[in-house]
């Protein structure tokens, strides 16, 4: 595996969480593919069913975006495999958000969630082709693991 | 995109269900990645973290299949890509299960599980790298896809 391409798509994966915490739907659009891959994106957010397509996706970044007054990720566990123009990473996003259900306030809220996300290669680009994000409801095989 | 490969690999995307429907470790141990790449297997079953490596993969499955007396899965919103020797197949786990946690019994239970599998062309034979199943806990998206 190429080292420089290696950390091009660890770039391209760490500037997929910084547009979101940024609330930057510019950023977040140039991070997902384009084109003749726009029809292929797919982005599951967790708990969500699978949405296709860049405008559907993008459509439902602006909204949460919009809903998430503020985010902050720690990435763990990153894991990137590249086979040709394709690569697998894998990561736990450790979450840090405002939780102001019970009314206006400065609650900070914690959460995990496991992510899969598949990077293509276009012109040299390394692009977010599918996201998959889901809930981690158990902690007890992540105790197993360690 | 190769039309004999899109049905190769599809195949090998069902027989994944078929083992686990058959609840044969056999043929599941069959359906994962091996040798130079099984220290790269992944699985996250829904709502667990991520598991690493195929020994651990493996051993979660007898586990889950011990403690499966029944399911059935019919697989919607099949979508596959290819992309050199790596392929990324997401689709829609439609569950029948036997929901004996009130006593043994015949209830039949359901659930939706959006699912994204990768599969790696190793030796001409497409093997599964790597598999996020997550629940889908909100229709509300959904209906909207429709």
């Amino acid at each position: 595996m190429n080292r420089a391409d290696l950390a091009r798509i660890e770039e391209a994966n760490a500037e997929f969480y910084a547009a979101f915490e940024a609330g930057d739907l510019d950023r977040m659009s140039a991070v997902w593919a384009d084109g003749a891959h726009a029809s292929a994106v797919g982005c599951v957010h967790p708990g969500w069913p699978l949405l296709r397509g860049r405008e559907e996706v993008l459509r439902s970044w602006a909204l949460i975006m919009a809903n998430t007054p503020y985010i902050q990720f720690v990435l763990t566990d990153l894991h990137t495999e590249v086979h040709g123009d394709q690569a697998l990473v894998t990561c736990s996003e450790n979450i840090i958000t405002v939780d102001d259900s019970s009314g206006p306030g400065e609650m900070l809220a914690g959460g995990s969630v496991v992510a899969t996300n598949v990077f293509l290669r276009v012109e040299g680009e390394w692009r977010l082709l599918h996201h998959h994000g889901s809930p981690v409801l158990n902690q007890m095989e992540e105790d197993e693991d360690e």
